[in-house]
């Protein structure tokens, strides 16, 4: 199948971050045979379409998410210990299978509409979150978690390993789907496990390591108690500090560590919305992608961050460098867009592939609509896109030369369906919090 | 005119922040007659609407904003010296009636289109503001600037109360448009000035002040520099420091100073995202709401916050006083609803009239869809506000009785030429935008 966009307001996200007016995209058989400016190069049959001067860019990264959790969006907002109180209560007694999928499923739909294309997942059963994401025909790094707590899938951490090892088994030599381990945090994996998981991902070379780290005080103080030293010395001492590590958060780094991170090759995964509502703080990016760390965006969980779109986290990520660095001039617009496109893909480690809009590259590709008023005038399509885009905007999906959407309507996904289950699952939520809520009067 | 709205789930923004599920509102001849649970009183004739489920609460207001500026929306964003550079210079070039009339249109449509139905504007030309905000429906408090930098439409200090003065008599005994004065900054008008300005307002017991106070570090260093003291003395000298004068931004205060605005009856309009976006810093507000200034949402101008719906603002509202907290706790769901409507009103000084659905009040209410799988499930209508709702998710608009949105579609301006005179003012910004640059090179 071959498809040629015309027309375009092209942000192909390469370095140059280079915009192109009037500019097209060929796609064949599920890759970009051409893209820049100009009409492009005729093909004789191919499926052709005039943008009509809409945002044509690569599709979106979101570096760092927990799919299934859609089903706890919103659930116990402001309730300071509502981790304890309910959610893993809650998790430890509804996770199964098919609660994975019917949250994954409502994640899906919410991605694709905003023009998500590629997701880094960490959960449970997270075989299961693969096989949805593979079925709504997005791409997705999957990451089993391990983790010590006795979570809802695993009772030890051979039994860890074992589901990882049918993930990875699962999806060997899947195209858009990247089998993934997952340990939890240093502080529920420590030291052996974490060693365990290093020596597992030797063995695995395709398949990349994430982690929840320097995300919180008593992680801080535990690595301190525990061991005498800060979390990332822990991820050191086990090996697991390596090429391809993608860490969730690192907001509380030194300078002394960023350094050794990026000498080692990590990658940071940057949730700007959720740190910043538990009113944890804000991850150094600015001195990270400096020190040469490629850097994400992240929606974490949307119990965190209530949403898995990234234009919701485009207004923090550039407002929050900026109030670190004192001035309008840190982290510009463009650089934002890099961070959910090229970069991001560099994070997840699928920039040979993803990312970019140039020949040989998959196409995963957006189509943004720049007609609402609220988006008019436009002077500069990135600050657009950064200060007033909305997941609204974003018309047509296409993951591996694949439509996920067209006319703002997502065709990989029944939405009746996934709403109804997901209405389901809500109404046994709500029991349980009132059960809870009614123990303790 | 009768109007039954039943099946609702209503928000009347009551000083308990009550959520009301099937709840009805009764709206007779421009005013709130009968608002809370149950089917409401019958009416017969009356034009009757089934809510579905969907949230009703009252329309939205804007603390502070500069509508006619929707027309530099993302000009020269990120360039840290814009406002020499290209704002100032634009201005005072391209300023007029026509050109405010054309932009303020644009940030009405804009402004339905998301659920605001109250704005408080400061600009120049102010009496065409408050023209084109009649027009298109809405209720504005209109605020001439008066400033001793030859602004572009006057050239002295008796020509700004000039125009006030004519603002002030356009708009006397109107219903939903009331007239402002608005002495431009501490630093731009100094205390003479101010002085002026607070004998006009004694004179004026019904038109409310506005100013920028405490927004840079640029007016400390004016205010220490000139008079020795902080801006918040400068306007104390002048009398201004009085009840009802409308603070915008407020960054810099101390214990005293929010302790000295409280007991004068100050009020001040939080533009979260416009000051992190140019990285001064974050408003002391829970600090100022715990002495007992009230505090209202704002979008400031669409060139320093990009947009004017108050979705945008939610998140940073929320989450950067839980930064400021260090906790999930400070900050919860429902306050920062509180201050978009009710406390927002109390602001402006209008909360005799708008701000809470009760009866006797005026009919200004919106109608929030949940259909969006993004929204799914809801938990708590406040977080879901807050946290996941835009724009888009808003139906229907009603302000004084008038239906100013029904199904998503604005009626009280046409689309299409808000969009063709934006678009004719920015080709001439463009033209311009490429003079100055070429003029350096």
């Amino acid at each position: 199948m071959t498809t040629l966009i015309r027309n375009a307001w092209l942000l192909p996200c390469t370095p140059d971050m280079a915009v192109i007016e009037g500019g097209h995209v060929l796609v064949e058989d599920g890759i970009i045979a051409s893209a820049g400016p100009g009409e492009g190069p005729p093909r004789p049959g191919a499926e052709l379409i005039d943008a009509g001067g809409d945002i044509v860019m690569p599709g979106m990264v979101n570096a760092h998410a927990h799919l299934p959790m859609t089903l706890f969006r919103g659930l116990g907002e402001d309730v300071d210990d509502r981790l304890f109180r309910y959610v893993l209560p809650m998790e430890r007694r509804f996770v199964s299978p098919d609660m994975v999928r019917i949250g994954t499923a409502l994640g899906a739909w919410e991605s694709i509409r905003a023009g998500v294309t590629t997701v880094a997942d960490m959960y449970y059963f997270e075989t299961e979150v693969g096989h949805v994401l593979d079925e709504a025909g997005l791409r997705g790094v999957v990451g089993q978690t391990i983790a010590d707590f006795d979570p809802p899938d695993h009772d030890s951490i051979d039994a860890g390993f074992a589901l990882t090892e049918k993930l990875a088994d699962t999806f060997a030599g899947h195209d858009r789907i990247t089998a993934s381990i997952a340990p939890h945090a240093p502080y529920s994996t420590d030291i052996p496990v974490m060693a365990r998981v290093a020596r597992w991902a030797e063995d695995h070379p395709d398949a990349p390591v994430q982690i929840h780290l320097a995300e919180m005080r008593s992680e801080m103080d535990w690595a301190e108690r525990t061991h005498g030293c800060r979390p990332v010395e822990t991820v050191d001492r086990a090996g697991l500090l390596r090429d391809g590590l993608i860490a969730a958060h690192c907001l509380y780094l030194d300078d002394a560590e960023i350094a050794r991170m990026a000498a080692a090759g990590v990658r940071v995964a940057h949730n700007a919305r959720s740190n910043a509502k538990a009113g944890r703080g804000i991850a150094p990016v600015d001195k990270m992608r400096a020190a040469g760390i490629p850097v994400g965006i992240a929606t974490d969980g949307p119990m965190s961050g209530n949403t898995l779109d990234l234009f919701a986290q485009f207004g923090p990520v550039s407002m929050f460098a900026k109030l670190l660095g004192g001035s309008r001039k840190p982290m510009p617009a463009a650089e934002v867009v890099r961070m959910a496109t090229a970069e991001g893909a560099r994070v997840l480690g699928l920039d040979d592939r993803i990312g970019t809009l140039t020949p040989g590259m998959a196409a995963d590709l957006i189509r943004i609509s720049l007609d609402a008023p609220r988006l008019q005038p436009v002077y500069d399509p990135y600050a657009t896109l950064v200060f007033a885009a909305q997941p609204e905007d974003v018309t047509a999906v296409m993951v591996a030369g694949r439509w996920l959407m067209r006319d703002r309507q997502v065709l990989s996904l029944e939405r009746a369906k996934v709403l109804r289950d997901a209405g389901q699952i809500a109404t046994q939520f709500r029991a349980e919090m009132a059960r809870i809520d009614g123990d303790e009067t």
